[in-house]
């Protein structure tokens, strides 16, 4: 039998990996759910034609196929396009603003690299159906909340506009045709540096003075307030700028009023996003710790599901890439590094004592303590607890003929290999006391 | 724009509807957990090859196609053959016993009905490694406690062997080539009746007097011990079906001293089940509540995964169908019936007055509260009053001026339509008490 492997860039989560990667999922939606999200599950399978015409370039990594009825089907690759469908097939029982969140895999058939997969799971919240500032806020307030609550240290949330970027072309002299080139250098100054950009403007024929005025605008800097202060003395004239300016003003105003820290986030002219849907707002949050990438980002995309809807349905969200929270925290060393689901391990003293040990098992559970049990006392006791320790269990309990006598139980810290008596009715609140 | 649909047979779950799916899986993984088992999860493409061979005349129901590089893939139509694969590839670094549990979608081109989807989710839960009758009984308190946890009434899990049902075909002198048509016969009797089978058996050249005794043998009912001992007396001289008779035996001694109750299992030796992989231990979960089939199953396949792995490797599990749990606790009205997943809604009195609005929310939300927030103050109260009502959330809270003034919140329970004043600091508490 061959092929006994996985897909390259398809990747199985055993163990520890997949219990922090449900520790992230849980976070996300326990911050989704305390700001009122509701979740929707879309099948992984969509008909191709839905799918198609909305990716440029990448169109192609799409995974097609024809079932047996001839439909051509495939396997969804983001899950805002399925939302978009959503929307408009069950618009009549949707109550708007609707906000919802979606956990699921998608699938593009990229050349599999580090950090770069094949099957990747995103945790996307939208809210759907609201123009109003305050919406834009709530989502930059959960990825900011999310983010703490995963342990993620000195991260910023960079934000920006697409009619600030569009005004800064337009102010440069730039020909439309070559807006889109250009936001995609922009979009790489972080990485390229003013230079860089600069070379990259020049081959693509933007003239040297539209060139250093697009960097000069690219690279302000500083406080929110003063950043879009001096945009505003830069760019007012041009008036999508300045509904644009005003627009990021309110957002941040409902920063502030969310309790959002303000050194979370710094307005930054120089964040484009590749995306082409989006209308508005854009954001992107990045740390030091990590400086080869953004950690996830979003935005506002006002017109992607009314493509589908038939009427404009203005929507804010972002995608959090579950595959790069866990490689960085992988990294980063955060979030719990748990071995096993299970607290205790309950061993069998010897054949014929299996009942008490099943039983004691069975109060354990009743106290919520999770509890593996040996299913063999044939291997003698000293094989149990190398097997409980090897799983990473915490505790592991003998219940031999004398501690039946008692009442007891040994309990053996397997973490320093400390052990003790306990009575059997305290053994839970002991194990409760020690974690 | 076309194709604004669904695929048939892949469901979307909003809402209420998603809430209850959530619920079950969070039940089932609280369970297995409690057990010590640990998630696995395995993507949805696996290789063709690696699918192929082992569903008989269902293979055609397999979703294959190939990739950009050519190579054949398929949707999984299980999670039981990825876990073989596992098993297999990492069999290096898997400590057995391993207990396992999986959550996911699975695929087959079924023709859509009630009840039968081309995508559906499964939660599985097996014991890889080992042939401890221990292992089996773990996996059956599995069932019953999750089941319990779900608030089933009146269930029972019906326990048979695959070599019991041998030693009955075996006894009644059958041929081996007709067995296992004789065993999916037997598998409807609970549809079909006694006169329904007898009449296929005969149909399929059975003989009268064996079709007879399969009859007499099947239908033999009662107390587990008794059901038991009738057998011993009937195919004891059957050494395979004397040996699952006693290996019965033990898995029920073990049920007692898990503590499952009584009242939860048969032993019932018409239990067939079709799939041919199982080797042992069989087992399905129904309730009279539900007259329209099983519940969900599983059992002990002792040689699957070793065809994988290259050396036997005794597996026992189950999979819930996450689908039929869901459909039959929407019939009989089980689970919680959440409309929302928020508890407040925090209005904007008027334009203005967001700021205290959005702190109170932060309360709350840092209370444990989850809460929604009006994005526009614009649309007057009475407008937020009836969003929140519609939204199916408990309590609504205005802070106007003269509450602000107050220290104040009003609180308005939408369940009923009382309302009241009630200090700002005391809010969360007010609301944790009225859940």
């Amino acid at each position: 039998m061959s092929k006994l492997q996985n897909i390259k860039g398809m990747r199985d989560h055993l163990g520890q990996a997949m219990l922090l990667r449900q520790h992230i999922v849980a976070v996300l939606t326990q911050v989704a759910e305390r700001h009122g999200f509701e979740p929707l599950q879309t099948p992984v399978v969509e008909y191709a034609e839905l799918l198609e015409g909305k990716l440029g370039d990448d169109e192609k990594l799409i995974y097609r196929f024809e079932d047996n009825g001839g439909r051509r089907l495939a396997l969804r690759y983001d899950q805002t396009v399925p939302l978009a469908r959503v929307v408009a097939q069950y618009a009549g029982q949707l109550m708007f603003p609707w906000r919802r969140y979606a956990y699921g895999p998608s699938y593009r058939g990229e050349r599999p690299a580090r950090g770069r997969y094949r099957e990747f799971y995103q945790f996307d919240a939208d809210i759907v159906g609201s123009a109003s500032p305050l919406a834009d806020a709530e989502i930059v307030a959960i990825l900011t909340e999310s983010l703490e609550a995963l342990g993620f240290p000195g991260f910023t949330t960079l934000l920006n506009h697409r009619q600030v970027i569009g005004g800064i072309a337009r102010a440069s002299g730039l020909d439309e045709t070559v807006a889109g080139g250009v936001y995609r250098s922009i979009d790489k100054f972080d990485k390229l540096g003013a230079d860089g950009v600069r070379e990259e403007l020049l081959k693509m024929g933007v003239a040297p003075e539209s060139a250093a005025q697009i960097l000069a605008l690219v690279q302000i800097d500083g406080d929110p307030h003063d950043v879009l202060e001096e945009l505003s003395g830069r760019l007012g004239d041009d008036e999508r700028a300045a509904q644009a300016l005003e627009n990021l003003r309110a957002v941040i105003g409902g920063l502030v009023e969310m309790g959002v820290a303000p050194e979370r986030y710094k307005v930054a002219p120089r964040l484009a996003r590749g995306l082409s849907y989006y209308t508005g707002l854009v954001f992107e949050a990045a740390t030091p710790h990590w400086p080869e990438g953004s950690l996830l980002g979003g935005g506002r995309y006002d017109e992607l599901i009314g493509q589908f809807a038939g009427r404009a349905i203005p929507t804010v969200g972002l995608a959090f890439g579950i595959d790069r929270l866990h490689d960085v925290m992988d990294e980063l060393g955060l979030g719990p590094r748990l071995a096993s689901t299970a607290t205790a391990y309950v061993t069998i003293f010897a054949a014929g004592l299996e009942a008490d040990s099943l039983a004691l098992a069975r109060e354990l559970r009743a106290g919520g303590v999770n509890t593996l049990i040996s299913l063999e006392a044939g291997g003698g006791l000293g094989k149990q607890l190398k097997d409980a320790d090897r799983k990473g269990v915490r505790f592991a309990l003998v219940l031999g003929p004398d501690e039946l006598a008692r009442g007891e139980v040994v309990l053996k810290d397997l973490r320093g290999g400390a052990q003790r008596s306990v009575a059997r009715g305290e053994v839970v609140a002991v194990i409760a006391d020690s974690r």
